[in-house]
């Protein structure tokens, strides 16, 4: 039935559009039955547990296109962490400037706002954040060093959220900017030990 | 009047503590005069703008207490960039986990929720951070580089920032250890050149 899934589809579209730019509590069921064209009764038939399970599923569709992204990135660094860590911060940043900093992280929206309370939401987040971390760490990390990329990996992960936020507020790439800078100077620290 | 003092104090104080937990959005007005037991015609007096005049309020406060609680924590580091870090970073880290997670950056909630469509609350945002940085940029400078200290602490607030956000979700204080560790290398490099 590809009208039905098509419609599954649509409302996780449309929810991750929204929690990204507005968050979760700003965004109400009715603006995603009505941005995602959803009857209500066949958005419950998809969606038994409401808004809070279709975050379930963004998360879950967020998780698998951010992982593609990061691991074409790396594919296309070809082992220079430099070159993967600022393709990596470039495209947040393009894609927030070009929104006119509006579009946010969903996890992060999600973590912000849900966890730690939602055990659940929390336990599916630290799983993305964690594939993230793994794909980073992969693609940075050099021979014999896994644990101290691994921690890199979470440091850069962290900096790249943080820089989100800072970037809203600024509405400037500069947060990025620095953090590139930053991971930049490690990397190459390292390569010469 | 020193009561009328203590009532818009205790609104303000209330309203931080339920946004840095729960978020703006999540937050009623019939929520913050519960818990602050501030009759509605008293709130308006002292906020006639609702809501969002007691978010720049919060602002506000919240920049002078973490401002000077960075002076403080820089003070106390004497010009030795690696322990000043640590502090910062293990000073958020405890007030997390004390809290279960919950205590987020009331700065960070605010620019999530509201930057940058709201331009007043982003640009009183934005110089909260700025004077982070600055803090920051003069405790980690090593003479002659002020430029790349300010880079630095840029990064380090997006670090800690987005730390934040992975500890909800792992409910953990390791992502605050993998900063520590990341801005430790990074400014022994800086030492030895």
């Amino acid at each position: 039935m590809p009208r039905t899934t098509d419609a599954r589809e649509k409302a996780i579209q449309t929810a991750e559009r929204l929690f990204r730019t507005q968050g979760y509590a700003a965004t109400g069921l009715t603006q995603i039955l009505e941005e995602s064209s959803s009857p209500k009764g066949s958005f419950y038939f998809h969606f038994p547990g409401g808004k809070r399970e279709l975050a379930m599923e963004v998360i879950a569709a967020y998780r698998a296109t951010t992982t593609a992204a990061f691991r074409a990135l790396a594919a296309r660094a070809a082992g220079d962490p430099d070159k993967f860590v600022r393709a990596l911060a470039n495209a947040v940043a393009e894609e927030m400037s070009h929104s006119g900093w509006v579009t946010g992280c969903v996890a992060q929206n999600l973590a912000q706002e849900l966890a730690p309370g939602d055990g659940e939401i929390a336990d599916a987040l630290a799983a993305l954040f964690n594939e993230w971390v793994d794909i980073i760490a992969a693609t940075i990390s050099a021979p014999g060093k896994t644990k101290a990329a691994r921690s890199r990996a979470t440091a850069l992960v962290a900096a790249l959220e943080g820089a989100r936020t800072l970037a809203r507020a600024q509405r400037s790439a500069a947060p990025f900017d620095a953090v590139i800078s930053q991971f930049r100077d490690e990397t190459a620290a390292d390569r010469r030990a």
